[in-house]
């Protein structure tokens, strides 16, 4: 009989790739968010917020994985039948805006924003459909300076939210190189371009596929460990060598273990070049590899260049090798860059679940994007930008503070003793919150006391504010304190010793209520 | 020959009913929601956030709007595709999580909410179809006590936000009196499912039609202004009568101007009760009112009954009838609500730009939604919560602001005098920066000075910095206080003596740079 009704249920379930977001966590990403904010401001960049889906058009398509229905992004339809797109990151907005806005703004106008993004890729573990990302961008302005800001606020953030130097690394490279050695590679001019964004993209999975793997994308294609095939470039062997010698040139100081990094890629150590605070030959050394990789191209040349005034500006303002550095392999999966690129790496490795050694790579990433206002205006407006993947970010610093110790904070609970008396119960609620002090009246079914001390162990509480009859007739309340007592409760064998003892304590005077609650909480560092 | 490429480009436009939100309402926006989180968190709610989307069948149509496409939802396609939409609320994917989740959740559950919610419904002035919920909820729980609660979670959270008593009241009434009286009226029933629903929404758009309205709505229907008709409950004239009678039951005291609301309503004044803080006449003559008017039926005697227990709490914790008050006209728009229903209204009048007294009205409301997670699990679990429209309330406090005065909170910034010498201005910003003090380097094109500095003053910033060759030389530099500069220039007459003065400028050693940038924020207050 009551099948069929059962059936016409729905099923409480979420979306794949979706996921909720709990209080521990939350709070956890509050307070980065706060300090990621505090960086940001500091830098003199101004909030902005867009909505959370555009006209699909505005949007455009730049995502490097196109394969996927729909191109990667979810999208809807307006009752005028025209497509929309929840946004896929936080800078096609900005696109979108600033072409609107172009008269008014400010220029450069400088801009940050956070919110969540959505793409409809595949989700894995630790890989979701709706994440956070934490933007700064500069429109406006072709200056290197501008990308060299980004570089130094991306080492900022790191530093700001605990980071010690060495556990990061901002890598800096520019597209304009790439394209000066494809172009030098026999692969310049419009008939090639279908080619260039594959070298592209294969360089971009390095992480994931190894030198081995990018090198079966620059040639013939790759399958993959699930049987999937993924097409190559189908370039020739000397073509496929000068790309992969150009990916491999990038410069350590001694805070990076370049060793053990060149290992996890499948690849030989670097030459470890010197690289003084003052002098930092190892970006000279770095630049004239690179000048011979792009030979007689120009725009190959210009990124050397743009590259040589980064160094100058971050080396003058004291950021060393060590927490900004060039490499090559560096490419940003995104189609719309057009000149440097930068990302945010974390280098240490940390034991996940499993126990398996689990290296964070990249955090964040960016770079300059000087064609996407002029899709909308035809003029071109230079900009540049820095985006930090928010969760990602906080699931590493998670690990890194893991035997941090956790604290009560939970409220400070009333119990309800007599049920007909719950009006005066409440009063004291109010009166704890209006002293500042977190509080709140036990709504459960009061009929069974253990199960009030159960629910305020549960959420954390410090301590329990208790009034029986006695305790009313007496003008007193009994206060519990639930940190102590658990110390205490550790020593004592049986429940019987435990009720006879009853750790941790007090009854005073109800008029006290504040000050004594306030003396528990003091006890605790509360 | 550009035509061509010119049509194929986008447009840069929002889709309709969506909005950018700038600087100044995001930081106000911001110290808005910082103190709702602080009453939420001393009330013991944790945080929790939910997707932006979730399968539609498990999110359910509750919205009052329903004649819309999509019944006033935005929805979308998974690429199998299952049908999601973006929630319309907080509260539905909170009984989803309840439902998934309830084996281990503690109980009762107590979570607050913020983020934005997406409604496909007709956009008009300050009607967006994304805006910013910010919930808190109770579930787990059939206790009055916490229906009390969320009615005190709402008057505090106004006093915290800065409004003063009288300038806002909570609205209190039952669902369940509202069902008692329908069914005194002969409109209890599966039968007559629909009219009461009719009802309902009729006695929702009170605000905005009047009781004239109100009364078409529950006869044959009612035009509007644009000609477009509603169909009305085709109620007969006694129902109609006993409706309207009962909604116009409610109570205030004398910080409430009832004679100027009654007027707004287009209804006679209510009668003027005496309403002692002590002992509360007025809920008392009201729920005798409101008995008349339910009759024999049992749900509306029992819905009465839990308005006087939460008339009991409430005004035990001082909560006065200026601050609380039982009012029938109060439903809520959600079909989900079951029981005790509750609203924030703001009470007084302001100018709007056009100079028309404008009253804002309802600002946030909740209730009871006992059968929510039921959908489910086919288990009753009972829950009841308060939301804030924030975007709304934010421009009522705007309003209320808006003589306040703005101070400069830009960045300091650093100009560029020698193109050649950016590294060296860089290194000065980073040394603002390291010392705390917002600043930025002039990233546009430095070739004519004038332009940084009319930068600067867009910016809002407090003060600049100079160095050209002859303070490089002498190891100084120049600061420029330009909230100081504004004021003297008003009393200049023209450039040539503006040049001369030179006003609120100073040169000093370029060792004491952040010292000096300091004595002219403090002589600010900044």
């Amino acid at each position: 009989m009551a099948k069929p009704k059962k059936d016409a249920r729905p099923v409480a379930r979420l979306p794949k790739g979706l996921r909720d977001i709990e209080a521990a966590e939350l709070r956890a990403q509050r307070a980065m968010l706060d300090k990621i904010r505090d960086v940001y401001e500091s830098y003199g960049f101004e909030p902005l917020e867009t909505p959370a889906f555009e006209y699909t058009d505005a949007l455009g398509k730049f995502l490097p994985d196109q394969d996927r229905p729909n191109e990667g992004v979810f999208s809807l339809q307006d009752e005028d039948e025209q497509w929309m797109s929840l946004r896929y990151d936080l800078t096609a907005p900005l696109a979108r805006y600033v072409a609107q806005n172009f008269q008014t703004l400010t220029k450069p106008f400088r801009r940050y924003a956070v919110g969540n993004v959505w793409r409809n890729e595949k989700p894995g573990p630790g890989r979701y459909r709706e994440f956070t990302q934490f933007d700064a961008d500069t429109v406006g302005t072709d200056s290197v300076a501008a990308d060299a800001e980004m570089c130094m606020l991306a080492a900022d953030t790191m530093e700001a939210l605990g980071l010690k130097r060495g556990d990061y690394v901002i890598k800096v490279n520019n597209r304009k190189i790439l394209d000066g050695v494809m172009e030098a590679a026999g692969l310049g001019g419009e008939g090639s371009a279908g080619q260039r964004l594959i070298v592209l993209r294969a360089i971009d999975k390095l992480d994931r596929v190894n030198f081995d793997g990018v090198e079966q994308l620059l040639g013939k294609g790759r399958k993959d460990e699930s049987g999937d095939f993924t097409n190559g470039a189908n370039l020739s062997a000397a073509q496929i060598n000068r790309i992969l010698d150009f990916m491999k040139v990038r410069v350590f100081d001694d805070s990076v273990d370049a060793e053990q990094d060149a290992k996890r890629r499948g690849e030989l150590p670097p030459v470890k070049y010197e690289s003084g605070e003052a002098t930092f030959p190892s970006d000279a050394m770095s630049f004239s590899a690179w000048e011979e990789a792009v030979g007689d191209s120009e725009v190959g040349k210009e990124g050397v260049n743009e590259l040589r005034e980064i160094a100058e500006l971050v080396r003058a303002a004291d950021y060393g090798t060590g927490r900004i550095y060039f490499d090559a392999s560096v490419v940003r999966g995104l189609e719309y860059y057009t000149g440097v690129v930068l990302e945010a790496d974390l280098t240490f490795e940390v034991k996940d679940e499993k126990g398996n050694l689990v290296r964070f790579g990249s955090v964040g990433g960016g770079g300059r994007y000087d064609d996407l206002v002029a899709r909308f205006t035809g003029q071109k407006v230079p900009a540049t930008g820095f985006s930090i993947g928010v969760s990602r970010l906080q699931a590493a610093l998670a690990v890194l503070n893991k035997d941090a110790p956790s604290k009560a904070d939970g409220p400070v609970i009333v119990t309800v003793m007599e049920k007909e008396r719950i009006a005066d119960y409440q009063k004291m609620v109010q009166e704890l919150r209006g002293a500042g002090i977190r509080a709140e009246l036990y709504l459960g079914n009061p009929k069974k006391f253990g199960k009030q001390l159960e629910y305020a162990d549960k959420r954390g509480s410090p301590c329990v504010v208790i009034q029986g009859s006695d305790e009313r007739d007496a003008g007193q309340v009994t206060l519990k304190d639930l940190i102590e007592g658990a110390k205490a409760a550790a020593d004592i064998k049986d429940h019987e010793e435990w009720k006879e003892a009853r750790p941790a304590q007090v009854t005073v005077a109800a008029d006290d209520l504040v000050k004594e609650v306030r003396k528990i909480l003091a006890r605790h560092g509360l």
